[in-house]
């Protein structure tokens, strides 16, 4: 059977055709729209579901943000789609379409993902960490999701790295997310402006705190491509940044390979990409931060599903949720 | 069926007989004696097991320091018991009496002792934290004890709470144990020992520093004992101390809520009997470190096993090996 993965933002829904071979055979997508409310938004995802589908029957996974109810197919809580919160979005989608419809969290997804279509097909024990505006993951562990008592564990980018590190969203300090995610990265690189108010990071996110601080409010710009091109040309900022990054991430996967001996730590998330710049640099944090007997026990490595890792990983929660 | 726990230590081998229930119908002691060899070692253990069984069939479960083999029976790696290294434990065991013999990391152990005599005994999701001379662990989550590809995993004690913080023995620096474990304490209480040469806790351990650096020599006198009780007289050192653990035991059990989203977080091990004097003051830091959706979803106890948890443990893991 043919699957369908939805990948569900705050700005844009995704959907792909894929196979069980995990081939994307079509890719579509569509604003999201949530001023609109609930009901358009699964209107448009359904359309999106029903054009792909064509007349083939077929299974959909929904990867959204947020605390996810699995069973019931509830959003629970995401910040970036109120909209949505305690909608059974599952059944809704079902009602319009016809098809079985499975929901997870979109970092969990990404997790099941790997076991299906990426690097860990041939293990029961790995970690993915998803390193994009925030940190997400899933860690698999004896062939099962740890998803714990109410379904809402594996918050794995809130995990403390260093408890007097820089304030996070969650409101706790030091998280592997302030370290390790775009926003954390942004927020660092911001915190030390009057040092380098000069810095290659601000010119290219065309930002020239010369013009006073009002310019902060193009701080949206800064993205993880400006800091690792910043870094990559020796800028001292990103260098900064950079550093921090490799520092926190190193140790966050020290004390979750310490928790899971996992046979692999797989990197997923836009910023994986530039993985280049940091792996080797991460992987050596994280051994000094890896109890003896487990140390050379893992490998620590970029998902080979690089920018389809979302989307695939959506359409792998039927698979996953249908296997026994 | 009954069931024979062994706890087995560096200095004393304990084992009881037990109830399918959890009674400690028996419980006997013998010197591990090291020095005399692995053969020697074996040879008391099943003395001991066969003393109780009598005329009884029993399943026996060992409750072992370090790294395990469970599939071979085999004690990998045990800092406190290098005779026994590579050693194929369990095989031994069954010969010398006949019975079915299961072997577990001690910590582990209690884990599985707390679900299936303790204070998880109606949850499939909780974790527990033994606080003794190290600290160690067990996250069971979903109907399974996390161990990891190896088996390796489950090293709780290990997590980085602080990466600013005190050395710990594993070479890593501010793990749990380094705040939570007597070791850690003690060598805390030293640290300090020039600003609080008099503290209480020197005094009732027997230390005078007055005389000199040579009383470092008695350091292992101090223990939970000399530093809860200085506690509750107001020693500023051990004030101090216990802050500092309450701090590191809250931040670590923070990230592993995060991780595991348990119901219910259990504190074993000798410390934990001490828990009225920290338990309150880890409850609000772990709340601090807790992602907001999972706020007030567990709850931190001391564990209803007291002393017994060790070797009710140990019988447990033979019950956990062969329910299926």
């Amino acid at each position: 059977m043919k699957l369908i993965g939805v990948d569900l933002g705050g700005t844009n829904i995704k959907a792909a055709l894929v196979n069980e071979e995990g081939q994307i055979l079509r890719l579509e997508s569509v604003k999201t729209m949530v001023h609109e409310g609930k009901e358009e938004v699964c209107r448009r995802m359904a359309d999106l579901i029903n054009d792909l589908a064509g007349d083939e029957k077929v299974m959909v996974g929904i990867g959204s943000p947020g605390s996810i109810d699995r069973k019931n197919g509830i959003v629970k809580y995401a910040n970036n789609l109120p909209v949505l919160s305690g909608f059974a979005l599952t059944g809704e989608i079902t009602k319009l379409t016809g098809f079985k419809t499975f929901l997870e969290n979109d970092a969990k997804a990404a997790a099941l993902g790997e076991r299906w279509f990426g690097s860990a097909r041939n293990t029961e024990n790995f970690i993915v960490i998803t390193l994009g505006t925030g940190v997400g993951g899933g860690a698999y562990t004896q062939g099962h999701l740890v998803v714990g008592g109410q379904g809402f564990g594996g918050e794995l980018g809130h995990i403390t790295v260093d408890p007097h590190g820089q304030m996070c969203s969650c409101g706790s300090r030091g998280c592997l997310e302030t370290f390790a995610s775009i926003s954390g990265m942004r927020k660092r690189v911001l915190s030390y402006r009057q040092r380098y108010p000069h810095s290659r990071i601000f010119e290219m996110s065309g930002i020239d705190f010369d013009k006073g601080e009002s310019e902060l409010k193009k701080s949206g710009n800064i993205g993880a491509k400006e800091i690792f091109e910043a870094f990559e040309e020796g800028d001292r900022l990103a260098t900064l940044v950079v550093r921090k990054f490799n520092w926190g991430l190193g140790i966050g996967i020290g004390s979750l390979v310490n928790i899971f001996n996992p046979e692999v730590v797989i990197l997923s998330g836009g910023i994986s990409q530039a993985s280049h710049f940091f792996i080797d640099e991460v992987k050596q944090v994280a051994a000094e931060h890896t109890y003896l007997s487990l140390m050379g026990s893992y490998d620590i490595i970029p998902s080979e599903l690089k920018n389809k890792a979302a989307i695939l990983g959506a359409a792998s929660v039927s698979l996953e949720r249908t296997s026994s």
